[in-house]
């Protein structure tokens, strides 16, 4: 953009490009609507007034607001590459995200982070990045990955970072790990907020994160806990993803003098959500259908996280900012109906405009490292009873049950009849022929096997299966297809997920990743899987930071007390 | 500050410095007051709630608040060093300024601002500063420095420098001089806010203004200004100084989703108003008792300029944040009891502790380079009449009128039967010579003269009296003192105040200075001067920027046409 050009237009000595007339626009600076043309040249906001314009659009008194902003997301949820996941949020409404490439930095590393940091250019919406602080999740399973702060350095640098991302290393930070403060020391000194991740965490240990310089939490489940690291000076980042859905919660905590400080965020959202309800327009429509002002819930998608992360050229109408705007007709429920972005319509009624063509995506190397002749998933027998990981309902928390062994042939296997199944985390970023292997109750298969690249936080292949042998054809369906989601059932692919993008993402649009997992998820049931969403079951048992009994790729894991324990009890 | 120690302070893990306990904090965060202790170590809030202490302060259900935040001053206003103008404003509450070193850098240039600096060092108070956008003023005078974008670049990495000052070159802006557009594009690149400076800019021309980058504005004089700025993106700093006084018209523009864009700001404030009204103090409790709430009008002082200058270690009680505290008991009329100042107890009850020690003052160049000799006051007769600058009461803009001379001796002459008299601008900063010439009426003097070295914004030397010889003797003083204030009659002195720092600031108390101001104003009313302050109106008759007719080293200047004149019509 050219200064001098945009002051020119702003100033009215050249027409402007485009004149939106008839708006009622959203001021999130004084709260209110005001009735006002809007003027954008270089597809940046000159004014609000009537202005000489190329060309002209009548708003018939629709609604204009900043385009949302979501300010915690990982892409990687969506399953999708940067250029689809851009369009599927887009036409509703979301034209900025702080994403943290938590996932593929957790594969690829810096890699990873450099591919997305390249893959966010050209794109209609402006995609930030905060920089993963906790790669890998812990030291007792295999990442692709170990980032310290030098590693980190460089990126803090780069136009598109923001923030340090969420610092969910809390026990790291509140006794001082030197690792983990050398990370906030470098934010700091970049001048870049440090996200935090403390569920439940309060009094003394609360303040003690704080105090190190921890400025967010997107981790509140109830309006005290909001309020109370709100007053301790944290920025709050109100969440309604997939999984974790804290809307309802936290609206009390929600007020004219709160507000300022309070923003949204997805966090994870799964493609099913992402077409069925939306981005952050759905966390808007339902925050203002519990009773919030919508003008606090507009500030909150816009202003807040604008500021937040120091983006003053997002979040508001006004001169000089990014014409990146909303516009609805009722709003008490808006409904996007039109999307600019950069002062470009690129949405309508939900569907992106012809013109927006998404960038070439570009090449990324191989994560899938398996020497599939070395994985073995027998277990020896042993006169022992064992270790078994049980699903609690709708929770990503397990617990542990102790159980009799089935023995067939001197080995331990799984038992359908009992619902009893193997589990296995093949190691995959380096082929070290690392495997843990454990059992599992509550998936219901009867028989055949799932396996899947997308295994928390350090994405090595996790496989539950009936059979050995139904294992092993699954996981081979995973590494052929360079990383995703596979079920088999008497060494036959049954259906399949191909996500090359680090074993995590596919370059498909949103909507046929959801039939693909559509049809995972029926032939699953056909198997006999009991649960809803068996993929992202599978994915969060990896993961040893959520109690209480997981597996990695090296062996089960204790979360409570965070160790490695044997299967045999 | 180590963060490690920090860090275990607020866990508890090892005693705190300090606990105020019975404390009424005022949370500008949630907007509520919470009663609970408060914990400080290292100078840093720790944390709200029980800690073990070295020290505890019971504070008797007092209220405590963040100390408070000037948005923006002059502190040459003061006519004291930054020393003991930290020691007048931290008794009322100030602990942090974002002070604009414009008078100083007109004199001094570079070397101004980095003795500024320097002597910001060692302070109780914090002293940030704002660079100088406008140096010089206009073209159409002789200052000592003129200060470009490459002048300035160096001073943008210094920890202290938090903004580019006042943008006062509105039209330079909005007509995209290159020069102002290289200071603007210097700041965005440094990623620090542009302060603005545009009374009465609005429309197109205001939204040119702010689209070329500018965050806030200063000069609003009525809630329909404010309103409008706020609207287009503006934060905005309510000034309450001596000579503007905008508080009661923009309360009206302040509420619950406004007021988190707006903070206070004395701009200019004397000392006789430091020491009879107070400081940022004196604007709360005018505020609120205005009606504003109590809340509101401390987050303007404390959390609001915090966020605007990206202060996050001050402005508010929370863990990490600097300690710096103001104590009061009626939050309806917060009178500052007690303050500190990164955790040490600094003032109490108006008076500053003996143990907070002012830095001895850095040596500075002279500023004072006039060759006596070479100045002559005299005025040659011509047959026309002249144009004569004509006070307003109480106001910074003069007229223009027309009068016949009073001629001797072939001169035409200062007439105090006529209120007639000479004026002269001497310029100070190279000995060139230059000196313009012209009359006034207004100040009512019957013999004598006054002249000072503050006069705004060149700082030349600026002279009116009732004789020749009694100018020539007053400007001798002003030059022999190293600059500041003088009167004279019959060739003597008859009161004076030195400021030889840079011909704008005392090395002494504000207290010292204001009763050498009161002893100049008791010598001028015996003089027969008619004004009240009659050394603040001449400071300003060298403004070329405030219509209608002035007087600068290059002579008469016709503000609306921005032009020299001649003295003869």
């Amino acid at each position: 953009m050219n200064l001098t050009d945009i002051i020119k237009a702003a100033h009215g000595e050249t027409p402007v490009d485009l004149l939106l007339t008839n708006a009622q626009i959203v001021d999130v600076m004084t709260g209110e609507i005001v009735p006002q043309a809007l003027a954008i040249s270089n597809g940046i906001i000159v004014g609000c007034g009537q202005y000489e314009a190329k060309e002209i659009v009548d708003l018939n008194k629709r609604y204009v607001a900043p385009g949302f902003i979501d300010s915690h997301v990982h892409i990687e949820s969506a399953m999708t590459c940067i250029s689809e996941f851009a369009r599927a949020i887009v036409v509703h409404g979301t034209t900025t995200v702080a994403a943290d490439p938590h996932e593929i930095a957790n594969v690829l590393g810096t890699d990873g982070i450099a591919y997305m940091l390249q893959a966010a250019e050209d794109q209609p919406i402006d995609i930030y990045f905060t920089l993963p602080s906790c790669v890998p999740a812990t030291d007792m399973e295999t990442a692709g990955a170990r980032l310290t702060a030098e590693d980190l350095e460089p990126f803090f640098s780069h136009k598109r970072v923001v923030a340090l991302a969420e610092m969910m290393n809390y026990p790291g930070v509140i006794f001082g790990d030197p690792d983990v403060l050398a990370k906030i020391d470098m934010a700091k000194r970049h001048r870049k907020p440090i996200d935090g991740h403390a569920p439940g965490v309060n009094g003394r240990a609360l303040n003690a994160y704080i105090a190190a310089g921890i400025r967010s939490d997107h981790e509140c489940t109830t309006a005290q806990e909001a309020r109370e690291k709100m007053a301790a000076g944290m920025h709050i980042m109100i969440r309604q993803g997939t999984g974790a859905k804290n809307l309802k919660a936290l609206l009390e905590a929600v007020n004219d003098r709160t507000s300022r400080r309070m923003m949204w965020c997805t966090d994870d959202r799964h493609p099913h959500d992402l077409i069925e309800e939306g981005h952050i327009d759905s966390i808007v429509r339902e925050a203002i259908g519990s009773g919030l002002d919508p003008i606090l819930a507009i500030q909150m998608a816009t202003l807040n996280p604008a500021e937040y992360f120091r983006l003053d050229h997002l979040g508001a109408i006004a001169p000089g900012r990014q014409a990146n705007l909303v516009v609805f007709s009722n709003l008490q429920k808006p409904v996007i109906e039109q999307v600019y972005c950069r002062g470009v319509a690129t949405a309508e009624n939900g569907k992106i405009l012809p013109h927006i063509q998404a960038p070439a995506p570009a090449p990324i190397a191989p994560s899938m490292h398996v020497d599939l002749n070395t994985i073995d998933f027998s277990i020896a027998a042993d006169n022992k009873n064992i270790r078994v990981i049980e699903l609690v309902a709708d929770q990503l928390i397990t617990h542990e049950c102790i159980e009799q062994p089935t023995i067939r042939n001197l080995q331990a296997v799984s038992d359908p009849s009992r619902d009893l199944l193997k589990l296995a985390v093949v190691e995959r970023h380096s082929a070290s022929g690392n495997i843990g292997k454990g059992f599992v109750k509550g998936f219901g298969l009867k028989h055949g096997a799932l396996a899947s690249s997308v295994a928390h936080d350090s994405h090595n292949i996790i496989v539950v299966g009936a059979t050995d042998a139904d294992m092993q054809t699954a996981l081979e369906a995973v590494v052929n297809m360079g990383g995703g989601l596979a079920a088999a059932s008497n060494r036959k692919i049954l259906a399949r997920l191909a996500l090359p993008l680090a074993g995590l993402m596919s370059f498909e649009p949103v909507s046929r990743v959801q039939r693909q997992l559509d049809a995972l998820i029926d032939v699953t049931q056909e198997m006999g899987c009991i649960l809803t969403d068996p993929f992202m079951i599978l994915s969060f048992l990896a993961l040893p930071v959520i109690p209480a009994l997981k597996l990695t790729d090296k062996g089960l894991i204790d979360v409570n007390k965070f160790e490695v324990v044997s299967l045999y009890e």
